[in-house]
C-alpha cells in the first residue's frame, strides 16, 4: 500500500514473536498482524525498539517484513525501523525493507559514535538521497544519547528531507515547537507528527500531532483507537478517561523485578508475556541477552490484563 | 596465526582507509598493516570503533579482515571487533570475521536497548558458548552508555567466558580493581588485560595492565612500542617522557572545529588525516556522515605531526 | 495569608530584580509583585530556580521573602523555595522563610551528593518532621541529577509529608501517574500538583493537574492567567491557542548566544531582559557568574515580546 | 600557617565527626587531626565532599575550621572547602573559613545551575578578585555535572587566579594535559597539582601530579604517607604494593548494602565506621539524610580493616 498523504492515527510498533529457540514466529506474527488491523489502526510500525529490531539478525528482519506486508495485502501502510549505528549500515536495512515491501522507513540519529548537529544533519540528508521511500526521523534519546532538536527536525522537514517524525523524547515542550513549525507552515501540509509516548496521547493530539506510535498498542488496540477517536471529536474528556486506563495498563511494563532484570527486559517481556496470555502469540520468548518474566512476573502482567478488563 | 597465552604489548586498533567513494581501500589498509607491523607491534585489532566499524558495512567488515589476515600472514595475531547492538547480531558478526581468519573477538555490552547487569552478564555467556574463540570484553561507556564492573568481569574471567579485557573507560580505579582480582588468581594466569586509554600507559602498565590499544598507535606506532618496551624495563622515567610526548601528539585529535563538526569526527578525521600526511594511507576520508577535516584543519593536523618530528 | 486547602491556578516563580551591583532591588521587586497580583495570579513562588535563589546570600534570600509578603500584605499565599543540597541545610533556608512570612515551603531531592531513594525519602520525611508549614516537593532533574519516582512521591504523599509537588521534569507520563494516584484517593484530597513546565500547561491540566508555576509568567502573567482559565473552562482549543502563543514567547530563552553563554544564563537573561524592557523592573541584571546579554540580544528578546503583542 | 610555595604530599580531606545529635563532635575532630597530623600528612583539606560539607550548616562549617585550625596551631597549612552552589554564595564560605583561620580555599564549578565554560571562568575570576588567599579548583564532575577542561584550568592558572587544582574526576588523560602545561611553563612553577583520586595515587605521581587528596587518608594516613614517600624516591614498586593495599581496603566504601542506601551513604559510612572502629572518632554518625551503616555493615567495615592489618 502506498502511505496516505499524510500518516495519522493509531500506528502500533508491532512485537516480534519469537520461537522458544529464537527465530521469528510468522504464524504468531500474522496473528498479531490480524488483530492489530482487526481493532481499526490506521498503520503499523515494523522493526522498531518495540519489535526488537535491536535484537533481529539480518535475516529476521526482512522475514518480519515479508510476514506483516504478506499478511496486510495492501490492507495497511507499513513503516519499517532501519536501526542502525550510522548512515551507510542504516541505507542497507532501509533498502532490505522497502525491498520486502515497507512504504516508508524510520531511522534514528547516529549511534555509538559521538556525533554532534552536523552528523545528525548529514545522516539524514544522506539518507533521503540513498533511499527511495519517505524518510521518518526517529527521535530517541533513551537509546541514542541524543535528542533531535525542534529546529532541526523543521529545517529538514523544510527541505523534504523528512517525511515525519517519530518522537519518543519525553520532552512534549520540544515537540509543541515542531507543532508550531507545521502550523506555520514551515514544513510542507503533509508534514506527520507522532509521539511515541504511549501515556500522553491526549496531551500530544491536543497539541496538534497526528497520530500515536504506541507500544501499549500491541496490548490494547481497540483502546487506542478509542482514545484517538476521542481526541478526533474534540472530546477531550472522553479522552482522558481512555488515556487514563491506559496508562494503568501500561504499569505490567515494570512487572519484571528490578532485581532481576534491566528495563528493556522488563518493557518487553511485559508486552510480549500479554500478548501471550491474551492468546495474541503462542510463546512469551523475548530476544537474548533479554532475561524472561518467570511465574511471579507472569501473574503481575496477567493481573494488569485482568484490571484493564483484558483477562 | 594463534594467540599468545596472555596477549600483551601494543596492539593498535587499525585504522580503515576508505576510497573518496566510500569503500574499504584495500592496497591502503594493506600498507598501514606493513607500517604498524614493521614498527614491532605485538597483534592488531581491526573493526573496533577507531576502525570505523560502526559505519562498516557487513560486506566491508569482512574485506577488512580478509585484508590484514592476509597482508599479516600469519605474522601477528588479529582480533576483531563484533561492534554491533545485542546477541544475536554480535555473534554473527563474530563468525563472520573469525571465517575471515580473525583470531578472537572484540565485543562491547549490548548497546541501544536499555540493559542491566544480569543482561550484560548473560550477553558474554551467550557469546563465549556460541562462537570458537577468545573473547575479550570491550569497556567503552562512551559508546554504550553503561561501564562493565570489575566484579563482572573478574566473574566472567573466573568462569573461563573472557580472555581478556580492553578497557577503554576514564576509570583507571577501576581497572586496578581488575588487576588486582589477576594478581589473586581469581582469574586465570592468562587473563589478558589491555587499557585503550593512549593518553595513561605507563600509568596503567605501571599497575599491572598487559598491553595497550592505542588508536594513535596508527600515526605513531613506534612511539608505543618504546613506551611499552621502557615500561616493561621498569624504566619509568623513561616511559614517562615517551607518554608525555605521545600526549602532546594526541591533540590531533582535536584538530577539526567542534563548530563545524561532533568530537568522532574530528577524532577519526585527525587519525586519518595523520596517516595520510605521512604517506600511509591514500585519502583520508572518513566514514559517512562524519564531517571531513577541512584545510586549516588539516594544517593543525600537519603541525601537530611536525612538532612530533613525525613531519 | 494562609494556604488554600489545595492549591491551584497560577502561581509564578517570580524573579529576583537585583541592582547593578547584584543587590536584591526591591523597589522592582515589589512592583514586579504588584504586576503579577495585578494580572490575577493565584500565589507566588519565590527563591525557586526562576528567582536564581540559588545565587542569592542567605541575607538576600530573606530581603526576597520580606520585600514579597510585605508587598502582597496577604493578598496571595507565598511559597518559598529552600534550596540547597542537603536536609540540615534546607531545614535551615526552611525556618528562614517561614520566619519571613512564607506560607509553605519548596523542597528539591539533596544533590551535589549521590543519593538514592533511601536518602531521598528520608530527606522530605526529616523536612516534614523539622518545618512547621506544608513542604512541597520540587522535582527538578535537570539541577538535582535525579528524577522524583511518582511511587514515591505518592507515598509521601499518602502520608502526609508532602502537600504538592512542583513537577518540572519534563516526564508527563510520570505526571500522569501522579495525577492517577490523587484520582484514586492514595493522596490526601487536597494534595495539589503543580506543573512547572510552561510550554505544556494545557496538557497538564488536561490530564488534571491543578496549577501551572511558569518562569514565563513573569513576562506575561496575563497570557498565563487566560491559559489556566481557558483549561479551568474545558475550553481546550482556546487554552490551545493561549498556550502555542506562549510557546512562542518562550524562545525569548534562547536569545543568548550559545557560543557566549551556558543554558542558565541565556533563560535568567531572557526573562529579565523581557521584564526590564516591559519597564517592570529596573535593570536587568543577572546574578554572577551569569554572562549578561548584549545588545543585540537584547534586540532579539525585544522582537519576541513585540511578536506577541507585549511591547 | 602559611601554605608552602607549592603544596604537595598527603593533604586528607578530614572528616567530620558527628554527635549522634548531629552535631559536630568537636573533640573527636581534634583527636582525628592529631592522628593525621602524627602520621605525617603534608596538610588538611577540610569542608570538602569527604567531610560531609554539603550537609554541615554554616555555623557548623566555621567551627570545623575553627577545631582544626586551634588543634594545629600552625603546624601544618589548612586548605577549606567552599561548597556551594554559585559565585555568591562560594565567597561567603571562603571568607567564613579565611576568617576562621583557613590557609586557602577550595572550590568547585558552579552547580545546580545549568553553566557552560564562559560561566565556570567567571566564577573562578570573580572567587580570585573577591577572595585574599589561595584559590585551588576542585573539579569533582559526579557532583557538579562538569568536567573542567583542562585548558580552562590552564588558561586560569596562567592568569594567577588559580594556585592549584584538586583532580578529582577520573580523567587521568586530561590530568596529564594539565601536568603537560605545568611543565611547559604555561603555569607559574607553583602550581599545585593534586589527585582526589585515592586508588591512583602512583599513576598520578608518576605522570608528575604533587601530592594527594585522600578520602581513604582518614582511615589509614599512614599508608598514603607511605605511598608518597615511595613514589618520591621513584620506587614505583613499592608504591604501588602500598598502592594495591590501599586500593583493596578501599572496598570499606562499599560495605553499605546498595539496595538501602546511595553510594554517598555508604562511602561516608564506610570512612566513619572504620574510624570508630579504630577508635579515632566517638561515634559513627554521619549527617541527614544520610542512611547509616547497620551492624552487617559494620562487621563488613572491620572486616576490610583486619584484613589491612589495622584492627
Amino acid at each position: 500500500m502506498t502511505l496516505p498523504a499524510r500518516l495519522s492515527g493509531v500506528i502500533p510498533p508491532v512485537c516480534t514473536p519469537l520461537t522458544p529457540a529464537g527465530e521469528v514466529d510468522t504464524v504468531s506474527l500474522a496473528r498479531l498482524v490480524d488483530q492489530l488491523a482487526g481493532a481499526g489502526v490506521d498503520g503499523l510500525f515494523v522493526l522498531g525498539s518495540t519489535s526488537e529490531a535491536a535484537f533481529l539478525t539480518d535475516r529476521q528482519r526482512v522475514a518480519v517484513v515479508d510476514t506483516v506486508v504478506g499478511q496486510l495485502n495492501g490492507a495497511l501502510p507499513v513503516l519499517a525501523g532501519a536501526i542502525d549505528m550510522t548512515t551507510p549500515r542504516v541505507v542497507e536495512h532501509a533498502r532490505a525493507a522497502l525491498a520486502a515491501g515497507a512504504d516508508a522507513v524510520v531511522a534514528t540519529a547516529p549511534f555509538y559514535t559521538r556525533v554532534a548537529r552536523p552528523e545528525i544533519e548529514r545522516h539524514y540528508r544522506l539518507l533521503a538521497d540513498r533511499v527511495e521511500a519517505p524518510v521518518f526521523a526517529y527521535d530517541l534519546p533513551v537509546a541514542t544519547g541524543v535528542k533531535l532538536p525542534a529546529a532541526l527536525v523543521l529545517a529538514l522537514a523544510a527541505d523534504g528531507v523528512l517525511a515525519g517524525l517519530k518522537d519518543s523524547s519525553p520532552e512534549l515542550g520540544e515537540l509543541r515547537a515542531v507543532l508550531a513549525g507545521v502550523q506555520d507552515g514551515v514544513t510542507g501540509p503533509d508534514f506527520a507528527v507522532l509521539t511515541g509516548s504511549e501515556l500522553v496521547v491526549d496531551a500530544a493530539l491536543l497539541m496538534g500531532a497526528h497520530g500515536v506510535v504506541p507500544g501499549l498498542g500491541n496490548v490494547d488496540p481497540h483502546g487506542y483507537v478509542r482514545l484517538v477517536a476521542a481526541c478526533a471529536e474534540r472530546d477531550w474528556a472522553r479522552a482522558r478517561v481512555e488515556q487514563d486506563r491506559l496508562a494503568r495498563l501500561f504499569a505490567l511494563v515494570e512487572a519484571g523485578d528490578p532485581g532481576r532484570m534491566g528495563r528493556g527486559s522488563a518493557a518487553i517481556g511485559g508486552f510480549k508475556t500479554a500478548l501471550y496470555l491474551r492468546g495474541w502469540i503462542d510463546h512469551p520468548t523475548t530476544a537474548e541477552p533479554q532475561v524472561p518474566l518467570n511465574e511471579a512476573e507472569t501473574e503481575r502482567v496477567a493481573k494488569h490484563l485482568a484490571g484493564a478488563g483484558l483477562l
